[in-house]
């Protein structure tokens, strides 16, 4: 049975596969309609969210499945003090396919652990998003036909915008080159810089304002201020300024640039943009629903070529508890510190739950 | 592609059309089980409801269509700041047909500029709830076979109800002679006296009490009263009794006259008539499932004799700022105000998107 | 038409029967998947519930019926002030089947009172919870073939656990031997102890530490400390360890003992017993799927031969107002007083809606 807990779950190879499923779901819907019958997806969202859960319930029902699950914890039993685990055990009962999204890090892996039927994380804390990112380069792809090469610059809340860690992640893997463009405060976490490098042989050029690069980007991708969580001495409008894209920052752009948002959006990008050729946003967003087809279809094994073997990694016990105090091992007391190595001849490690490195 | 954002979005004809639909479809209902198979109704629900959110889920669902939705702004994107154009934007990609509630006036108008796809207006503040006047309609024409002629009597809280909007605009459409009954404070606001006379030529006589005309009534229509809009100088139980609605009331009725709520009530019906055959409520509130049925087989397109064409309406950007603080084009930004002409001869418009008067 | 708001209202050859049917669909999913296509159930939780909901609705969906409903009354007309009697008025035009949960005793009932579909009881106040104990009865038959003979053990918070009043009532109509296992001042409530005596001629051994008799249980069944409701003499951890189970105790028990809990738990029920032969919770939280799934066919008289004649009870109309503060007729203002009597020979009588004692 397979996850998708990170990127790291799948392979490059099946991440094209899927690419591949979707875009035959895009365009010939029908022929796919009934391949989820008699399915049923738990949706457990624990956080706020109308994008990740009503696309993805809209992917299951496009496929003619069902969904089930609750969108505000405050009306379930984790009202009640139950863990992940034991929410994982009951639903694993009701459905057969989990999305999950929670404000820890990490607890998706949590819910993978103890469900007997594949889990999708929905966004675990400031950890990550990944099948946002699937979505995102699947929108690259169909614009640009690969990723190999392109410049792509990420702006905004790095720090702690799970979408742009895993967005950060996967282009580095298809070989695209970074650039990092952000606040100091809110530049990217060390653990995704470590990954970066230690995997992929990337060091992105690190820049404070999108003004100095914009005409070397090939996609920019702005992502918004997470204000609720900006240290107190940072005025927000200042930081924001810092990366707004408007019409007059786009005229230094190339011409087949291609702007990306996850969304929402709050002041970040110019609604002037909106019918600027070079706004791919709202065509990602759409790009969402047939990238979560093909993601349901291929864990549920309804499509057996698709996954194919998982990439191996190398996770041990670790008798460190991590630092992170958003880590889900630092909330639910039955869990044992994992840690993963991604080189074994350099001593960085990163937690297994939630990817901050573990000295 | 056609929205119901207000009944004027429908002519006479297709709202007729409708209902012998509705009649088809309620007494037959096997026969139409299958029309939305495969498609998806989204519902926004940004304020609280249970009758007209269930209702609707229960029409798609009679009809083997699928629903998603929110019923609770704070779990959704509202929360961090999108807005209602982003959001129509997104929630295209993931339904067929959207049914929105919303507390601003005319915020349905957005979502329906926004969306791909056809857009029900689920109430919208104090403006309208055209849904909710199809179904008082239809009960109408259910019991009395018609409308034209009848003395239709609306009571209760005519300046907040909006239920009560949409029912006085659509009594007057058919031909029924209205009489509006509410204390000084909760008359009727002067956008739907205004559109009475200029579209349909009627002047309601207004009183203050329902004792004064009940033996002249067809059809009492009560309303809630909105007790948290209660100016502060009102006392709600001396405010409901003056159009409280009790068997020692209906004494005085005719002996076929209807009595209809849009329901909840809370202490302006007595229980006491819930057995008198003149109470027409619960019949009313089970005919909103056959009407919604009938509704969106025909925004889908999927009953293509019901509607044909839309009503040809006046509208025209205009410079000045609609003075409705509730108006959503004084909380949405990227919106341009616009105003309704119904009759050129005057000089009296309405902002298209609550319906206010502007000079 | 058939309800079920406490297990009073199946006879003893009906539950057997709904068990069989269970088993059936547990073992041969496919055979029954499509006994509800075209139904709608309607869930009507007043109360923060995952478990319950969740698995009516896989319950229902596994049977290809749809849901639709509520989990949080914030964004119901409960807030404007309905009463149940119009709640269930109006949903009866949406399902053809309700559950509900509220937190007032006898809600149900009058839910059932006024709609035209089955309704099942899920959780009133701290009444009754007939369906989390067909689910208990259930796992209990699987493991030991019957249940007449054994001795259960039923510990924890049986003042105010519902699920603990109605499983000790199934228990002893099944001929199980009883011990109530609770600190004093979360005893057992008097209505259920005299209807054990009344009913089934048992005066259940009373102790306060599960310690004292944990060799002599064939079944021990452990309960959510309600910690809101505890005393404020009372300190929860004290109270929850008289009746802790983890290793150390199991050690006393029997080989072939069966642990029950109907989850979410707290602290009562140790992890390290998760991987125990005799946890018998996880199986428990499962057999609620099947076990719903019966019932729903049942009470939508799709499956015919299993429910036959209901039980005959001596309900009348009382004089006397129920004691219980949150008993529904101290609440709802239309409802008259009614009281059961389990032996015209004893001068002892029960509230009809809540199940109090009365005088």
């Amino acid at each position: 049975m397979r996850h998708l807990v990170t990127l790291d779950d799948l392979s490059n190879f099946e991440i094209e596969q899927i690419f591949r499923l979707a875009a035959g779901m895009q365009s010939q819907q029908e022929t796919w309609a009934g391949i989820c019958r008699g399915k049923l997806l738990a949706t457990l969202f624990y956080e706020p969210s109308t994008r990740t859960r009503l696309s993805f319930e809209s992917a299951m029902e496009r496929l003619n499945g069902r969904t089930l699950g609750f969108s505000d914890p405050r009306a379930t039993s984790t009202a009640k003090g139950e863990t992940l685990a034991d929410t994982a055990r009951m639903v694993t009962n009701y459905a057969d396919l989990i999305v999950v999204r929670h404000n820890w890090a990490g607890s998706a892996r949590v819910i993978a652990q103890h469900a007997h039927v594949p889990v999708i994380n929905g966004g675990d804390g400031s950890h990550t998003h990944p099948t946002q990112a699937l979505a995102d380069l699947y929108t690259i792809m169909r614009r640009k036909s690969q990723i190999q090469g392109l410049t792509v610059g990420i702006c905004g809340d790095l720090q702690f915008g799970r979408a742009a860690h895993s967005f950060s992640l996967a282009v580095a893997r298809f070989g695209g080159n970074l650039i990092h463009i952000a606040p100091k405060p809110l530049q990217m976490p060390p653990w995704v810089l470590a990954q970066l490098e230690q995997c992929h042989g990337q060091k992105p050029l690190e820049v404070e304002s999108v003004i100095e690069v914009i005409d070397r980007l090939d996609v920019i991708y702005v992502n918004r201020l997470q204000e609720e969580r900006l240290p107190a001495n940072m005025d927000a409008a200042t930081v924001r300024g810092s990366y707004l894209l408007n019409a007059a920052v786009m005229k230094n752009a190339k011409p087949d640039a291609m702007i990306m948002h996850p969304l929402p959006r709050v002041n970040e990008l110019a609604y002037e943009l909106d019918d600027d050729p070079r706004a791919a946003y709202f065509e990602q967003s759409a790009n969402a629903v047939p990238v979560r087809m093909a993601l349901i279809a291929s864990l549920m094994g309804l499509e057996q070529l698709i996954l194919t073997q998982p990439p191996e990694r190398d996770i041990a016990a670790s008798a460190k508890l991590c630092e992170n105090p958003n880590c889900v091992t630092n909330h639910e007391t039955y869990l044992t510190p994992e840690r993963e190595t991604f080189d074994a001849t350099v001593e960085l490690h990163a937690c297994a739950y939630c990817g901050n490195l573990v000295s």
